[in-house]
């Protein structure tokens, strides 16, 4: 930018915004002189007249011989955008904000994590001087399109323990599970095709084939796994080519497939040619001998997919999907075009704990909370008047229901001004306008002081 | 998985296939016998027999009281299905494979990376214990679905510097510059509708509005900037909505946007409607004075687009856009809908690294990098007889051909014999099919000893 005649105020003015946005903290330092110079490309005798005008304006003071220092003026935060859910739940940006937004004060019995005491077990921070340690210093590059090897070779070894045989040709690192379900979606659905789903089911999946132009069909889900008649009928009407499923610890019902269920899908997919999408984000969390279809059908008819999310960190982003060698050698190449690849970084530091010894020790003790944490809530909430959609085994999820309360919105409302967010059913129905007696409650959630406290309430709402 | 009469086997098998698809190395340790059992709900006896069957197959020997070992045999390895690129350079897969194949005795002058000695200096492994320290322990969650504030907050200052003013709710961080792209085509351009690329231009960019169905119109790339005689034609005839525009330091061919073009270009725009985004992935490898369509407009019809696989590390998968405050917000739910966000774990690895004393020094020397190479590239390429299609100043890319070669697929062939890629030209073009004499050089790895031997063989092909 080149000095003009009135340089310094358009420089103060740029400084001004910056300082007012947040660029700089109350009591942080101004970049010198010197750096201003030589990175904006003013001149000298600009930068000290821009400096003045700030001090004059009394956004910064300067303090002898150590440069301006950001004086604490009424920062303007960083409050999101208001969304208001409750009134419009059909909305899925709702519920997808709340996920993302980090109010300490809240109870979140709507959020979908574990809770953050489960996970500290993992100790992310702890394996970072081995991640360092392992060559970090020459990774520039975008790594192999696959995803890191010997990542995936412990995959190998995680499908191998849940009776999924797969190679590590068959396997591809992805940016979280999410992105594993955009690429099969991206690879497989032109838009406008039918594509089947659990109802209720995940509602980030619904607003991705929204966006994708999908028509979404959903397939009612029983406490045994979807309701295989209507599965049927929608076959017959509709030919689609995909259903993504959830078989363990499904969200937000809470519910296992059943294996005569889970035998009975397969033969329906068989006939009918449908590719089946298991989404397994729960699998450290649940006991390994659970019903999957991928490992009755060893990834002939299915595809799937799998998280770090739930057992290690979300902020890490990274997951995977399992599936024939030539769908992943394509789905890999779209995951290039679309985003280069996924992180090596993010790969290799989980690669690390993974092979830490203290990670079984870790998925023990996650079990165990989730046991734990499931048999308590269940005792809590039947107290409280709940009825279950089905008996939770060790579920993170627990999808419940109070006589008399015919749309769980209201509670939701309520509980919202005691800061204390439920998952209203409506959110994850295929249909959010119908109404829903039923919401998702987090057990790690339930079991917290402020929540029982609430239960005990007369009258709930 | 339930213990059948021939359990034994069935884990046998399973092992066997584990180990020779390469899940456990040569001399590693199986898991125990405790391990397993407990992992796979095999019974003792059943795994003991299983051991006994491997053992019998020579792929596994027991160690007296430490378990059983894995036996040297020849593994697989992991060399990626070929593509026969040359022969079908329009296939954008080939260059986009070649990107992430790592062939350490390849001079890969088709490569779009600054060479790994010019990076170092970032020093990704030495801030580790730094990120360690900042709260990775506690790192469990999605965070803020714009991306890490603070990481925000100095992207404020850097666009500042390129005199591009943005709150940090203008900003939105994303899965690298790629995944800006990707966002940014799939909330504005409906499947079917026109979109405006530079002619030659970004491989990866093509390949994607492929994939959304889009339909692409080059812009020819003059030495100066886009030629605007045929923007207008296009946007008269069209009325397309975006036009992906890289000003400075273009891919591939090297040249700058001129102030005068980036004037006149801003009017068309304004006429006609049209939208910018600009692609500035070599922002932090060249000078700042630089015109850059964002600064002049201030981000009301541009929407910037900026990374740090260039100047730190692409496995951090760490890319940036800014634009108007309102579509940051879109964009950021749309990002949100897809992949639930981006990685807060890199975020703040790159956060940390920017704001270590160190990097402005790495940032000059990697500038002195560019300039020298470019320098040196210009007159080892003269002197072999290239032709450039512009003077090109601290490029990482150098558009050149050769008198007599008419189709530049002919010396890359014959380069790939010798193990030195080049990006042929027609890679580039929006309709691969037409033969072009040019070529794409890096000129960081042009001045290599064997590149330079390669040089001085008459005659070149």
């Amino acid at each position: 930018m080149p000095t003009t005649v009135a340089g310094f105020k358009i420089l103060a003015e740029s400084l001004e915004r910056e300082i007012r946005q947040g660029a700089y903290k109350a009591g942080e330092k101004l970049p010198s002189l010197r750096e201003i110079t030589r990175e904006r490309a003013y001149g000298k005798n600009t930068v000290i007249a821009a400096f003045e005008l700030l001090v004059a304006r009394g956004l910064v003071e300067p303090r002898r011989g150590a440069g301006f220092y950001v004086k604490d003026i009424a920062a303007p935060g960083e409050a999101d955008t208001p969304v208001h859910a409750l009134g419009r739940a059909g909305d899925l940006v709702w519920l997808i904000r709340e996920q993302l937004n980090d109010n300490p004060q809240a109870i979140r019995a709507a959020d979908g994590m574990p809770p953050a005491e489960w996970l500290a077990g993992a100790r992310l921070d702890r394996v970072h001087h081995k991640v360092a340690r392992g060559g970090l210093g020459a990774l520039f590059s975008y790594g192999n399109r696959y995803g890191y090897l010997p990542l995936r070779q412990q995959l190998v070894r995680k499908l191998g323990g849940l009776g999924i045989e797969a190679d590590p040709r068959q396997i591809l690192l992805t940016h979280g599970a999410n992105q594993a379900m955009d690429l099969v979606l991206r690879y497989l659905i032109p838009p406008g095709a039918t594509v089947l789903v659990d109802d209720p089911g995940y509602y980030f999946l619904f607003a991705k084939l929204k966006v994708h132009g999908a028509e979404i069909a959903g397939i009612a889900r029983q406490p045994d796994g979807p309701d295989l008649d209507m599965l049927e009928q929608v076959l017959i009407r509709k030919r689609p080519r995909l259903f993504f499923v959830q078989s363990v610890g499904h969200n937000p019902t809470g519910s296992d497939l059943s294996a005569g269920k889970a035998r009975r899908l397969l033969e329906l997919a068989e006939k009918y040619n449908l590719l089946l999408v298991e989404m397994d984000p729960l699998a450290d969390l649940k006991p390994h001998e659970q019903a999957r279809l991928s490992a009755l059908d060893q990834l002939q008819r299915t595809i799937y997919i799998g998280s770090f999310s739930k057992s290690l960190s979300a902020a890490l982003r990274v997951g995977f999907l399992a599936c024939s060698a030539d769908m992943a050698s394509e789905l890999a190449d779209l995951k290039s075009i679309v985003h280069v690849n996924s992180s090596e970084y993010a790969e290799r530091t989980v690669d690390t704990i993974l092979r830490e010894r203290t990670y079984a020790k870790h998925l023990l003790a996650l079990k165990s909370h989730v046991a734990q944490a499931t048999r308590q809530s269940r005792q809590l909430l039947a107290d409280a008047g709940a009825r279950f959609f089905c008996d939770p085994q060790e579920s993170l999820y627990m999808w419940v229901r109070f006589d008399g309360l015919d749309d769980s919105l209201a509670l939701s409302e309520h509980l919202t001004a005691q800061q204390i967010t439920v998952a209203p059913g409506r959110i994850f129905q295929v249909d959010p306008s119908i109404t829903s007696p039923w919401m998702r409650l987090n057990s790690g959630i339930v079991v917290h002081e402020k929540f029982q406290a609430m239960l005990r309430q007369r009258p709930l709402w």
